[in-house]
């Protein structure tokens, strides 16, 4: 199958939802224009959804205004309901993600629906994007485990996945929302999902929340996915666990996949620029390591340094 | 194969060398008790090197005494030379490991001698330490990229894992000393090691500069590589990448491993709390991401802040 990657930046819409600090809707934009500069085929630029539950996004429809009508076909923008949709067709915004969380009680605490619902509300987004050129993802929420029901069966998820690609989207992810996912995870709800969802419309999402992201992207790769999710820098949080880390860092997963021959659009050494202007736009230093250390050109570096080397 | 794993934790040793602030010996010495008793095969305490190069490991001396003989059958000390391992029998240590770095330049200015200088020495060494009931391992330092030479060949390295198996070490191990390592070269280095060395004494000892360490681990494991080096909660740095993290955390990489199948006598929830222990000792966050999430049990933990969270 082809080794080309799609990825997704979520950094400006689950990164910066998820950290204390909120950052101006120029540096967003700065953000999201360098990680289109940078060749990532993706970003998630923001979500219509109510600033008082997100007030990190509050501006989401300023921020599209100002990226203007050339960034538009390269961002996605969550929604959480039809009322969502309507605000991001109005912005005509051309790809939208919905949410779906796999257990009751972590649908209903989102978004205030029942799975039932939510699955029932879908068919209609679906009907009235596509209708308007928007494309629709959607992610399945605490795929792996959720904060609320703990343990999640990975039929329960594959049945929804399989409803949802009935549905007609154009994309259905797996979300490790809470960052439980194990490589052995990821590989048996892979190989689940790939009997009823297309390998070129599956999509994964993790977060590096116990340090194993990275694997679990190179697993989902080696199981046949392509479409992944990360931030650049790693930027980002969890509610679930205070002091984690965010979504599996972009540059440094596209590190690990690009030397198993995937190929993508994206730059690292870009990447790492980007990560390095959000540190500084934040005034924290992010959770990645390749920005860092910079993409090692295999030259070679001569430092002083050595000399107190020793093992 | 067996799915048992040798994990070494290198913290008290590599760890602390790499880092700016430095900890008393009885600190150090709760942190090696705590590896113990989390159940870590070993532990790699620390160095008899030149306190001149290495000054964070000056009392290595001191903290083998106040460590005391019952903890040594599970602790392996670092040496450069000869002098070491007098250094080290004087304090019966029952196995030590000796660095030989891959290219002439990382080795002259690591340990002042050139590689075939090592390579000679190394039959002495271990006649010396065998006689005295101590195993010699030996790691070999750059063997994915050298800072001063660039891209190292595979079969040098190759090469050299045989000359140092033939010498008749107990352990052979490749050294991704600057973080330069990728899934892919990790596999193709396995295969080529696993030709000239006995895959129960193949090791790898990986840092996680560029974020993609636990991913290399898991690679090597399922390229058939059963003894593994790294740090609890990350704990270290690279001299040739200022702000860059340290060795793969041990307990991160460890999640990834027994999910796979792999057994360790290791307990990552007591590694968590050694974690939080270091961390509050150097008075900084660690690098690891799991003991800050926790390990988790499966079992449900509700948190008001789910009402933030949306996707």
């Amino acid at each position: 199958m082809s080794s080309a990657v799609l990825w997704t930046d979520v950094a400006p819409r689950d990164g910066l939802q998820n950290v204390s600090a909120t950052i101006p809707t120029d540096a967003k934009m700065r953000l999201v224009r360098g990680l289109l500069d940078a060749g990532v085929p993706r970003v998630e630029a923001t979500a219509f959804v109510s600033p008082k539950w997100v007030p990190q996004l509050a501006d989401a429809a300023a921020l599209l205004d100002a990226l203007g009508d050339d960034a538009l076909p390269r961002l996605r923008v969550l929604i959480p309901n039809s009322r969502g949709l309507e605000l991001a067709l109005e912005r005509s915004v051309r790809n939208v993600l919905v949410t779906i969380g796999v257990t009751e009680t972590f649908n209903r605490r989102n978004v205030n629906r029942s799975v039932a619902e939510s699955l029932a509300d879908l068919g209609g987004i679906v009907e009235v994007a596509h209708a308007n050129g928007c494309s629709v993802d959607v992610a399945l929420s605490v795929a792996f485990g959720c904060p609320f029901e703990g343990r999640v069966a990975p039929d329960r998820v594959s049945d929804m996945c399989a409803r949802v690609a009935d549905a007609g989207v154009d994309e259905v992810g797996i979300a490790d929302t809470i960052g439980v996912a194990t490589p052995a995870a990821v590989t048996h709800l892979c190989q689940l999902m790939s009997a009823v969802v297309p390998a070129e419309r599956m999509s994964l999402h993790v977060h590096d929340t116990r340090g194993i992201g990275v694997a679990n992207v190179v697993t989902a790769y080696q199981s046949g996915v392509r479409r992944f999710d990360g931030s650049v820098g790693g930027v980002g949080g969890c509610p679930f666990a205070p002091r984690s880390t965010g979504n599996v860092c972009s540059e440094d997963a596209l590190l690990a996949l690009t030397s198993l021959g995937a190929t993508t659009t994206a730059n690292l050494a870009a990447l790492c620029d980007v990560a390095s202007a959000l540190e500084r736009d934040l005034g924290q230093p992010l959770p990645g390591r390749l920005y860092r250390a910079g993409v090692w050109t295999g030259t070679p570096v001569v430092d002083d340094a050595a000399e107190k080397r020793v093992g």
